[in-house]
């Protein structure tokens, strides 16, 4: 990257750096101006925001050909990795944060609203119902873990028959999608109860790798960032008239936490304790875990109202 | 696309647009941070700017995720259309005059230094050596054009022994190598004499459109934008101790320069006069042209020194 040093900017005359200035604005008004003709208002906003901020970003790293040539061959083996079972261009708007951000202004912070985090890549429709008390690991392997909560609206009133959609990894890091046969297991769900409250049985989630042998992987190693996910468990929280709940919970004390989730998706009010217990202990339902230790976590959901903040 | 209205920010309390606008640069703010572990201090220059631009796009426009799965569907098609003989993410730099933007950062403006425009996906090495005076034409079909100028430096010297590479589509809009056959037809080189002259033969251009059958192509429907590129003759000048220069010229009259170039190449300062002569108009060198009309075009180059604005 070299830009005009001083010398050749006085011996430049009518050019030089104020000249270079105006030629590489006129040239991003011009692109803007070429969608004044699309046919969608909307299209068109997003099409001239994308055009000043791609050329802004350009112009101010001085981006130089051979970048660009690194740019286009990166995009390209990001497309030819990308197929029906793995989807490269998520995994690198999942790492730059993009993803994230998308959901930050579609899910406005709302009073005390629990916080959104990223859908991914891993949630099937159709999960078995596993009701309240049910076990949603389907035989995965990993550790049993109870979780307990409510679903409440910003107002506190109960929010009761909330669908809730849990999904996760097992304890090698892998959802059931990802492997060859057709298991179902790691995912499930349930409805709250008249009291808004809800429970089941899932597995204590495991921070894993992203897949990483891709344009992405390499990326984030030139970058020096782990490819690991902090460990979590999905939700998805859906209740007639309120706001759709997209997240996770994190768990505390998780390393994975300090060194950085891989897609920015922790947020504090989301890391929640999942308190070991002996094997000893009686779980809240008596169920017979074989002589295994067992986790237990809480999540109180709160929904928005309808319509707020996307 | 919904932004948080007056009323609902006022029963927002603790929550609202403030607090919203804080979330979304803390997010920022965490994925630039992410980069401080790269190696390369420009790689990490380079990735914090794009994030940076990247969710700004994102907030500016408040991005739906409707919008952004559409962003990752369009990214997968021009990936899969992507191949050696297809290079749709350059079609889509291109089209974003992104392509533009990178020649004018590393071509800043020097003094009267002949302006850059877009390299193209047509240049081939080793393209035959016509000679001052021959025909780059190779036998393509189209108009006869006799082309003249002078290499000179900012200075006003001559530049003798100047390499010119000249290439161009024929008159039905194709570049030989978008033929299956293995012709090599417009295209050449010759050199600059000792007093910096060079002339020689080619075709008339004619505006062609970009491919248009792939994703960029619906791009620009959708924009209501034209795929067709001005009509050009492509250029790259080197010599020893001068700024390379790659650029076109265009002709004046041509009514896609009112349309708009789908790559914005044009400069006003590139767009040349291609004389009409009538077919019993000798030509400058006395070529027998089978009594066919002809063009003539003046192109008068000025090289800037090397290591100026890139």
């Amino acid at each position: 990257m070299t830009t005009t040093d001083d010398s050749s900017t006085a011996s430049a005359g009518p050019a030089g750096s104020e000249a270079q200035r105006r030629i590489e604005e006129r040239l991003t008004e011009e692109v803007v101006a070429s969608f004044a003709g699309a046919g969608d208002a909307r299209l068109r906003a997003v099409l001239e925001s994308l055009t000043r901020h791609l050329h802004a970003f350009i112009r101010d790293v001085r981006l130089t050909e051979d970048e660009w040539k690194q740019a286009i061959d990166f995009l390209t083996a990001t497309g030819h990795i990308t197929d029906d079972k793995r989807q490269e261009f998520i995994l690198l708007s999942d790492v730059l944060g993009a993803s994230m951000q998308t959901i930050a202004v579609n899910n406005e912070a709302y009073r005390d609203a629990t916080e959104a985090t990223v859908f991914g890549p891993f949630f099937v429709s159709g999960a078995p119902l596993v009701g309240n008390g049910g076990d949603i690991a389907g035989g995965a392997p990993g550790q049993p873990c109870w979780v307990e909560g409510t679903v409440r609206d910003t107002d506190g009133n109960p929010v009761p028959g909330a669908r809730i959609e849990v999904w996760e990894a097992d304890e090698d890091g892998f959802y059931d999608v990802q492997y060859d046969d057709d298991r179902v297991a790691g995912r499930g769900h349930l409805f709250s109860e008249s009291d808004g409250s809800f429970r089941f049985w899932c597995l204590t989630p495991t921070p894993y790798p992203i897949p990483h042998d891709g344009p992405v992987g390499r990326l984030l190693e030139a970058a020096g960032r782990s490819p690991v996910r902090a460990a979590h468990l999905h939700f998805m929280v859906t209740a007639e008239g309120l706001r759709t709940l997209v997240t996770h919970i994190f768990v505390d004390g998780d390393p994975q936490l300090e060194i950085g989730d891989s897609v920015f998706g922790v947020k504090d009010s989301l890391v929640k304790r999942f308190e070991e217990q002996q094997a000893d202990t009686p779980p809240p339902d008596g169920r017979d875990l074989g002589g295994r230790p067992w986790t237990a976590a809480r999540f109180d959901i709160v929904l928005a109202p309808d319509g707020t903040g996307a």
